[in-house]
């Protein structure tokens, strides 16, 4: 709970170093922003090595690290990240959302890339300590929040391929506008198995920066066949198993005639999405339609939408909470996806019930004051 | 060829900018050094942007980078590396080795990372300019060698997933001792599906770093069984792709009766190693065996053991031009290669061909006079 979480890091974490900073920036006004373009006043760096361990955590004026050129984030990609939001609510109190699924989501990174292990509850409570250093960051919007991003390299500065002997986790702070500022935008995916993002016995399950920088490519020839995103496919059968840097969800009717709300299963390849889990608890809640973790394929995407089965498909992501499609090109045919007034029903409903919880706008033990 | 390679550069890298260090590092004994974790004097930096295009290349004292803590390299693994050698050969002169394979794999590297293009005879002068103003540090030795480790960012500063609009490219130098300087020793491979290195739709068969980080993981566990290294397999049947951070040889009489050299063909997920095309361009050239780019399966490998048909296996790599294996871990049974000396006949034959074209003493156009 979120009472433990505080309990046991005020105790350990009694010695961060804070050294304000000396200037401030102007605070941007958050429906005009670029998302990741500008970063607040702060940042927080914590230092490890073999020998001694984790160091005091240092919130300090944000500016440019010193690395070595041999640091093995830089040549071999030791690296991960996490993606959280901060959101100030109408009572002007800051909340986090279930920000401990990314420490754990952080944790397990971590183990995959060889980083060394840390506490979850300490480093959230560092994070806790960054975001009410910048509150006044925190845009005052009940569509713009303050986005955080943790980041953990490994900076060994020698040149063998190993685990790393020198770490350093540090967060960065970015005010970020509504991903629906200027009405939902449903977008348009290219599905093609040329690039594939992820396999199982890789690294897809994990937030490890090796995997976003390989999807780059594909994005744009996503762009160069008049796509906005790639549906990423997967296996001879084409499995349908992200969109972009989301998750993805199928509203229908399956092939037994079930209303369902589907999404692939974490068999090792897919992202653990903190929107996605949420999306998977709360529609479980609701009890209205079957909600299932399985595999879907283009075969039975087209077939559904050949005998109108299809209700709604949408991303889900911490940027966007959710994002419909449209339209799918998929072997020089273009798939139309039903998109009722550009955000569909069950999309709309989902994002209303999360930002509201967001927002500190219905009470849940989701969000937790910062 | 080697002359046009010089003409073309001196015409345009006439604006180098050199700052020469004020102190020298002592030069260290290379035959006690570990891989990567001793640096020269120098180091070669050269800035992009989307805005200006390349900058002037700076030779300058080797020191830390200064890296906002936004950058793509850092977060979503925008990067990629090559990896060379200068030798000294007996005449005391300083030679390379086939540079300019290395610089157009780091072309076509650079291109599947979205990072800026580059001219590759500009960027081998400017890396020939960086070994002579660090000549010193060759080692005067017929076995060490000074190792060149070109690196490739993307340096944007800002948290969207995309094509960078800024990098930086430098070249970092490391002397290092001879792989066999304590004789040869054989390697023992972990032979495991659990973890796939690269995948067709993936990036291996270009160097970029997320290859590597996610390779790690799988090292430590190879050594938790006894091994030292992984063989990396693909697929349902199992296919020998490569071996730690090495290409892989396999002489042996294959299927049909035939004295066979192999290695698994550039279908994607193989990186295209320089020794690899080396190796078979030397057998080739011999004529005396037949010499393959084929797939080889563990059931081929288990089959031809079983009827005594291998000779010998090796890995091959800048690091140790050819590393032999004695033993595969493999569905629990110890499967044992034929290692005869430590360094068998061909993996033999093939050093002693190789680095006596390295260190200049059998003349080649393979090699090029810094």
């Amino acid at each position: 709970t979120p009472e433990n979480i505080r309990n046991v890091s005020k105790r350990k974490l009694c010695d961060t170093v804070i050294q304000l900073a000396q200037t401030h920036k102007p605070k941007p006004d958050p429906n005009g922003l670029v998302f990741g373009t500008v970063f607040t006043d702060h940042m927080l760096t914590i230092e490890w090595s073999l020998e001694e361990g984790w160091q005091k955590p240092h919130i300090q004026p944000f500016g440019n690290l010193s690395i070595h050129p041999g640091c093995s984030a830089l040549h071999y990609a030791v690296q991960l990240f996490e993606g959280m939001k901060a959101y100030r609510g109408p009572d002007n109190k800051v909340r986090l959302f279930r920000s401990m699924i990314n420490m754990k989501r952080m944790l397990k990174s971590a183990h995959r890339a060889c980083l060394p292990s840390f506490d979850c509850a300490e480093l959230l409570e560092c994070i806790r300590k960054l975001v009410e250093v910048d509150q006044d960051w925190v845009p005052h919007s009940d569509s713009a929040s303050l986005y955080i991003r943790p980041t953990f390299l490994g900076t060994e500065p020698t040149l063998g391929v190993k685990k790393p002997n020198k770490a350093l986790l540090f967060v960065i702070l970015s005010p970020v506008g509504s991903y629906f500022s200027m009405g939902a935008k449903p977008v348009s995916l290219w599905a093609d198995s040329k690039y594939i993002r992820a396999w199982r016995g890789g690294t897809g399950d994990c937030k490890m920066g090796g995997n976003y920088g390989a999807s780059i490519y594909a994005q744009y020839e996503a762009v160069d066949y008049g796509c906005q995103q790639v549906l990423w496919l997967y296996g001879d059968d084409h499995q349908i198993t992200e969109v972009g840097t989301m998750n993805l969800f199928l509203y229908w009717i399956n092939e037994k005639g079930e209303e369902e709300l589907a999404t692939p299963p974490l068999d090792g390849i897919i992202l653990p999405g903190v929107t996605r889990q949420s999306i998977l608890e709360l529609a479980r809640k609701w009890g209205e339609f079957k909600v299932s973790e399985r595999y879907l394929t283009m075969a039975d995407l087209r077939q559904a939408l050949e005998e109108n089965r299809v209700r709604e498909m949408f991303g889900s992501g911490t940027a966007c909470v959710v994002s419909p499609v449209d339209r799918i090109l998929y072997q020089g045919e273009n798939l139309h996806i039903p998109c009722e007034g550009s955000l569909p029903p069950l999309a709309s409903r989902l994002l209303k019930e999360l930002t509201d919880i967001q927002y500190g706008q219905t009470p849940s033990d989701w969000s937790c004051i910062v």
